[in-house]
């Protein structure tokens, strides 16, 4: 079954990398990713923060979030 | 063309969710993927730290660490 994952960045460098070698690197049988700008859609930062999210580049899969590396603060991006 | 990406893990639980979500769901067209367990495989630490591995679960791609959350600090596993 396809899952869905969900990928938040704010368009850093570290995040648009992340977004190469991960978000466009996902099995598509295996995941559906969506892919959000937090600094364009800003309205998606409380449900990001909710899932756990602390920074981006981040993942959430299963309610579950996974940080890649750091690139900046969710707290710089309200 | 499908590239490499290893994965590096200490077999800890955050490692083991790490590979279980992402690890194992890479898109096998773009990446092949070698899982190394440097709790078990010591002398593959050292090459993990030159490519800029500080903690597990981590993979590296094209030369690139790419940290995943935070399971345990490389020094640890010395």
């Amino acid at each position: 079954m396809t899952r869905k994952a969900i990928f938040y960045h704010a368009g850093c460098p570290i995040c648009i990398d992340a977004e190469r070698q991960f978000a466009d690197k996902l099995d598509p049988i295996q995941y559906q990713v969506e892919i959000v700008h937090l600094g364009e859609a800003k309205n998606r930062i409380a449900e990001a923060e909710a899932a756990g999210v602390k920074s981006v580049p981040a993942f959430v899969i299963d309610g579950q979030a996974y940080h890649i590396n750091f690139g900046a603060d969710l707290t710089a991006l309200k």
